[in-house]
């Protein structure tokens, strides 16, 4: 037991996935930030808000930049965000002007949400890459053993017999249909979400959609048409996706230890988990663990739902909700097709 | 309080919608299975696989059967599903080999969740509707309003001003990208669902998919390529559709709410709630109602993201969950919808 | 699928549970509201907060009341709470000074919490025992076959020999436990919450107290120390409570399905469902409903603790949350007790 | 944005906790165990089922152990639990008997499931005085500024005025509440389990009882009559009363955000947060966490009964998933308590 298993000394090397996790460290979000703060100078210095010597500044300052993570962690705690002492750190032993001209017109959420958009639609290719080898995989076993007569269950009780590539349909077929849906929702759920102050990007004047589409594009980000600080939808939305996405893993985990069981033998496991009390076993760990994942992002998942009611231009107790919640999903995602892929390697249909 | 709100004598008239109401009633259900059953007939007729003249006979015992609710409620209680007691009371009295054409190579869960599909795809379409009506409401209003000055609010704190138009713009922009995902979600959400005893469409034999896709067309579902049984992505992916819905219903109701408020008198109410205890009193009722309907269905959600850990070809657990959730996902989004766009009409902007 | 499946017409033959459902009419509503009324005029009486004929007029005159609900269903839609038009039903064609001194110095709230506690405290003590029914139940069952030796199955994986009592203590003992909470949470769950307007009991003066005891005692109900309005903490601890319930008995449902598998058999079900498409089959219904009744239960007691966030003196928003959920909970927990001791009977293990 | 804002370099600072994360890393979790394994040494000697000459070997060795967590990550990975590989750390290079004697009769989930009850037992423990701390605040606050007239708020709008107090009350109670209901949990919650490979004790033999009490007296945890290892009401009611703490304290910062917002003013603020946009702004960030944190154990608490569907003796998937629920919920509850005893600090009620 320890606070988080992810990155847990033990734990995490069952329910870890350093690939996505390295999505996720305080680094990678401090550098997406100040990678927002550079897009947003140059798109500036583009629309004529900047002067081209502030720009050039800030991505002197950025390149040479290493922050101080103990005093980022006190002006969170006070802040509630982190920009603030970003900024101040960035903006220490400046010269005016390019100390203005950094940050122009933006303010907290878009930095904190641009840098979130820009991870996770990494974190969501990495998935759809595991997504397209596991389906591979699937298919790869569908040809090798698909026409094996195997018996269905239904309601737990044995009825007819039927084909095993039906059963590897009913696991691979939802991670396919996964892989369109993170098409269909990546322009909401990694949409730029840049608005200023109140989101109604004000600040940017006539310019504001020359400038959003400017970030946006050297971001690799979706452009939005409105600032979106207050509608979460397109996270609820992620959030979904995730947790389709270890459901379907998990629906694979628990026939699989279904199919394990000692009675039943269908499937056979190559290197299953030792006991510490009866060593003659051999646990379908990977299996059971697909189910917890499914289960946790399953139970996660109602929490982004909670965090639409979004009150107001901006609300610190929603918004801050979605930190909690989200990168764990992201996490359990990693981690169960991490586990999955591995799994369908190590699994045997035992042919009667 | 009572077991449902839905459907209760008193808090029906606050939490209840007849529209909605209407696809999700006991008649509904069971009208749309003896659909499924004429759909399947005459597919199956078409395929050669029953006879013309008892595909006829199904059709015409179809068109005059009444159901005894209370024998199906008997049969439910010991099969788990009505279909086999549905099915008997069709068949009563009947000679072979209509009875025996009827339900053909079919399952219990085919009928069941094509009833689901057919009625569930109304009521999105019903939503569909009230989602553009909601959003047309909004461009109204902020046609009328949307230029005004008001102050802006992050953090529960006043902010800088901005146009009304950026506020009603959080809460319309959303329900448009329901509206686009409802589209999306649609052959998924919807498909027919069909398989026979567990899921290989065994015994169609090589009419398979010509069945199913005769199926799909008189019931006016989307086709499916197999037989989805055991897969409830689509089923998860609706239910965050619904909670979507209200969730962008639930942000308004909570800004509502939060305008109101005596001391902030940025909105006005026409028709408020009264309080027993003080007469003085416009309490902002409807705003209440959404917020609680928002968090009804970000709490509902998780149980159809558990449903996804469908064991093997058929789970009694998983599946029997989805009904006593969705269909009250549903209601709560007709519900949200039908009292915003009540609420949009009593609302007053206060110009200062 | 409807609405609810606790009332439908054939649904409810497989989750509902009369005895329980009979609490949570709105008539068993309206009734207790009623109730709560009456012991208010005692109580004031008693205090000489208002006249001995006028307790004897509300007395006279809530003897004889029969409520319109569709007028109460219109007025709960504009109030958000029946009680504005409950009194002013009670109040028609009613003579000054007696319709003022009904609900005298109470709210809203007061009556409708107080008609909850009381329904809810009987539904807790039905569920009791029937708790003490299955505990029996199972007792027998341990003396019966408790000494058999049975194979235990760890991680889905056959283990070690155990005597059939030890799995037998694992479904009873939370049953147990269960038994003990209800007695510790009782004065917290079903407390008398009183409070007038704003939850002070100002309107009460110096009699509150005795007042609030007066109330408590003729409804059998705990008296607390204060209003309680706003502080739902017992409210959530009775959701964990009813959740607790049907958690234990879906690990009954659980380990009983297991054991019932074709390849298992360890444990023989009389009477189990049939199917439509496979006639032979004997399925584990009552197993997988008592599983499904667990995750229902699991799922929506995340929303009494969101509910927990109660804005001020009275959220109508949070409130209204519980009115959602918490009857389901208490249905899901009746249809489980039910199910359970229904199903033992049924059982038997398979002697080797 | 981290996979866990418990243990982030920069948002540690804002939702961490150091006092409770010290019960949660994995040295703590390591240290208890071994511990575990000395107190089952020392009470098997007693009861005579190993030689003193071993126990003495194993405390030994417990002493001047110090583990390779590499290689227990990896052994976690293979196995699912941690106790193999530690045991066999333990082992290394040791000769028999003593060897032996360690763990005997013992099996992982023993190990296990005692670490966590000894640490959240003292996670509780420190909650618990903390809660001391916060009421003792809220008393004196009532004693200063009780008095005071206030506008009560319902259903967010301005209802009569109240005295102040009547809304510290409001916060006090239930956390008053929380403190009782830890006892009354304690013995189920933080129970030692210990039964052995499937959960019967029959290793211990006669010697079962004493070695369970022994093990339990020594660890300072209550015994059970019984294993309990599959049996987690324990644990989902330790959930609930995590989450009900949170609950509590998510209301006190709600009241706190609405009374702190500019047009409301009836209190102040000490030390607010700053806005990267607008300086002159002081956000009520611990306000909202407290919302945050609430919100965020509401949703966790599900899983935890979702995890009450333990199947047969032992499931690796329910098990696991208590793992990566409920350290996270302690660390909300250990944040919550130690902003909200800050913030009271804070706090100023404006005289008017």
């Amino acid at each position: 037991m320890s606070a988080s298993v992810f990155n847990h000394p033990v734990l995490g090397s069952l329910f870890g996935d350093e690939e996505i996790a390295s999505y996720l460290t305080a680094d990678a979000d401090l550098e997406a930030m100040v990678a927002f703060e550079v897009a947003l100078a140059e798109a500036e210095a583009e629309a004529g808000l900047i002067a081209p010597d502030d720009r050039d500044a800030i991505k002197a300052r950025a390149a040479a930049f290493t922050p101080d993570l103990a005093a980022l962690g006190a002006g969170t705690a006070r802040d509630g965000v982190v920009v603030p002492s970003l900024l101040k750190q960035l903006r220490t032993g400046w010269e005016e002007p390019a100390a203005e001209a950094l940050h122009k017109g933006a303010t907290s959420q878009d930095v904190i949400d641009a840098s979130m958009a820009m991870r996770l639609q990494g974190v969501a290719l990495v998935l759809d890459r595991r997504l397209a080898a596991i389906t591979d995989a699937f298919t790869r076993w569908s040809l090798d053993a698909g026409k094996t007569r195997v018996v269905a269950h239904t309601r737990m009780q044995t009825a007819t017999e039927t084909a095993f590539a039906r059963k590897i349909t009913s696991w691979s077929d939802p991670l396919v249909r996964c892989r369109l849906r993170r098409e269909e929702i990546a322009p909401r759920a990694f949409a730029l979400r840049i608005g200023g102050a109140v989101g109604d990007r004000a600040a940017f004047g006539d310019k504001a959609e020359a400038i959003a589409t400017g970030v946006a594009t050297r971001l690799g980000l979706p452009a939005a048409a409105s600032a979106l600080h207050s509608e979460r939808d397109g996270i609820a939305e992620l959030a979904g996706w995730l947790s389709m996405v270890t459901g379907a893993l998990g629906k694979f985990g628990q026939d699989t230890a279904l199919s394990l069981q000692t009675e039943v033998g269908e499937l056979t496991l190559a290197g299953g988990g030792g006991s510490s009390a009866m060593p003659h076993k051999s646990n379908p760990i990977s299996a059971e663990i697909l189910v917890t994942l499914a289960r946790f992002n399953a139970t996660l998942v109602s929490g982004l739902h909670q965090a639409l009611v979004h009150e107001n231009e901006r609300s610190g107790a929603a918004w801050s909700l979605e930190w909690m919640l989200l990168p764990q999903m992201a996490m359990a995602a990693g981690a169960a097709t991490r586990i999955a892929e591995d799994l369908i390697g190590r699994l045997s249909l035992v042919e009667r």
